[in-house]
């Protein structure tokens, strides 16, 4: 892949040059993985930091159609604004959330917006760290803010979650009972429950459903890192791109609040020191992912499934294999 | 330690060879980890095989009181029993389950009965291996029934159950409202479920909790291991020590079926597969638990929360000194 002067364009913005810096991160190619290492040593220089919005929501809620009108809303207030997302479900189904361009027409021809489809991925520890890449080229691009969409399944809101400043909870208007749906874990995690759909027959249920919300977020425990009231839930129509303003409003001055008291610089920290963390971890266990490693592990895993060898000794002899190399 | 014959004596059932034996299995010093591979290697040719029995249930269900009162059935039957515990609380507590044999006054007194207080672990991982190897010693000591109990608390559930030939959930008696309480995830690895404190003033709440439960089972996935209208739930009191010998029935029956059917053998071949996959994961990560790999850990982890380098770059030199050694 031609490189050279890649990290200049990418620092005055270029579109194209971003582009082809985040296929540079999403490959699996060693000599572009070094290309990619010393671009982004290059790019971290120029200490640009945008806010990070992560947004979950399961299908249905209209996230979509949230990050279309929220994302017009920023970009005509002269922001810059990229959109990715962290897809655990395309290491099964082979697809990818954001995908289709089409579901994000407008935003998607706006000069100041820049969308990028999730890749097909084998696992989410890798996924982790291709979107980490992609976050740091699009910052380096000047981007005001990146929002990162993910479905809520299994992991992905903790990852999205490392990955964030601010993390968001899109939800759809539902009776009662479907607040036992969010999980207490995610819950904690969310810096905003916004709920959307709050237009039409569904204003009223939208309404009671945030009154819901935001007495569940009273009953947390209370975080360092919020300012009195919040985490707040608001209601917000997509479709009729009301209340996109004053969430906006919110999360500046949560942001702003956290700036203040040192949460953001602590948070960023916190979260290297996370992902330096999980690469160590992530690295040691690739160990067991090259073909000659998997046809050992298969191998070894027959014999045990007999009863030849215990478990252990087979352990064993997998560690012994692995360190001869 | 002193090993000599430990393995011939465990054969004809000494109970104080086996406490002896679980200790060396629970060191963590290298010669005895290599007399413990041994001593298993020579037990593992007996060929015996008890049952399994995972036991789970929050603190306050009775599970002390069940295990004394179903053990001393079992022992009133002419059974030897062994009670074993998984503790994933006692990393943090230092404290350990069972570590009172006064809760289990009779059965504990009980020269058929064997019971094994948990140790203080430093990690589950440590706990599984160290649980897995004090059953085997207890079946190849010729116990019919190895407990095994655990306080439901994170992973700890997933470790039971696939350490056990059955996994219990034993619950107490409750509102409708709190069949919430119990995660999807636990209830789908349940091969039974008993409601305990079926007496007194409790009774008609755990006959109608009990209800809810086995319709709770019958919403869930069919399961090839489960024969037509398993997996149950039933009540029990262990203070009155009602229940327990239509729950061991269904045990029985359970079992039965299973054996005839090659669920059994494909159930532990499968476990076996499991625990050499995890052992192996758990090995590879152990490299990063030694003092200096802690230290270079903690002095990289500083430098990555300054900002100094990068998650990617601290990583990369995290594994070559770990590759150096």
């Amino acid at each position: 892949m031609q490189t050279e002067g890649l990290g200049d364009r990418i620092l005055t913005g270029d579109r194209r040059a971003l582009a082809r810096a985040i296929t540079l991160v999403e490959s699996g190619r060693a000599d572009h993985r070094a290309q990619a290492t010393q671009l982004l040593s290059q790019l971290a220089k120029s200490g640009r930091q945008s806010l990070r919005i992560g947004l979950s929501g399961t299908p249905g809620v209209g996230k979509s159609t949230f990050i279309e009108s929220f994302g017009m809303m920023l970009t005509g207030q002269g922001l810059r604004v990229a959109v990715l997302a962290v897809d655990p479900s395309s290491a099964r189904s082979g697809g990818s959330i954001l995908g289709d361009k089409t579901r994000m027409e407008r935003l998607s021809r706006d000069k100041n917006a820049f969308i990028r489809p999730s890749p097909s991925q084998s696992h989410l520890g890798g996924v982790a760290r291709r979107t980490r890449e992609a976050i740091a080229l699009c910052e380096a691009a000047g981007f005001d803010v990146v929002l990162i969409e993910t479905v809520g399944v299994g992991q992905s809101e903790t990852v999205v979650s490392e990955l964030s400043d601010l993390f968001l909870l899109l939800l759809a208007p539902a009776g009662g009972d479907e607040l036992q749906g969010v999980k207490r874990g995610i819950m904690e995690m969310a810096d905003m429950i916004l709920i959307n759909k709050a237009d039409g027959d569904l204003r009223a249920t939208a309404t009671r459903t945030c009154a819901d919300y935001a007495g569940a977020l009273r009953l947390l425990r209370k975080r360092p890192q919020d300012p009195p009231g919040y985490p707040r839930a608001m209601t917000v129509s997509a479709v009729e791109e009301q209340g996109l303003e004053q969430a906006w409003d919110e999360m500046q001055a949560l942001t702003t609040w956290r700036r203040d008291n040192g949460h953001w610089t602590a948070n960023r920290a916190s979260q290297a020191r996370y992902w330096f963390d999980q690469e160590v971890r992530h690295a040691l266990l690739a160990r067991l992912e090259t073909p000659a490693a998997r046809n050992e592990m298969d191998r070894l895993s027959a014999e045990v499934g007999t009863g030849a060898i215990s478990p252990s000794e087979a352990a064993g002899r997998m560690l012994a294999a692995l360190s001869e190399r």
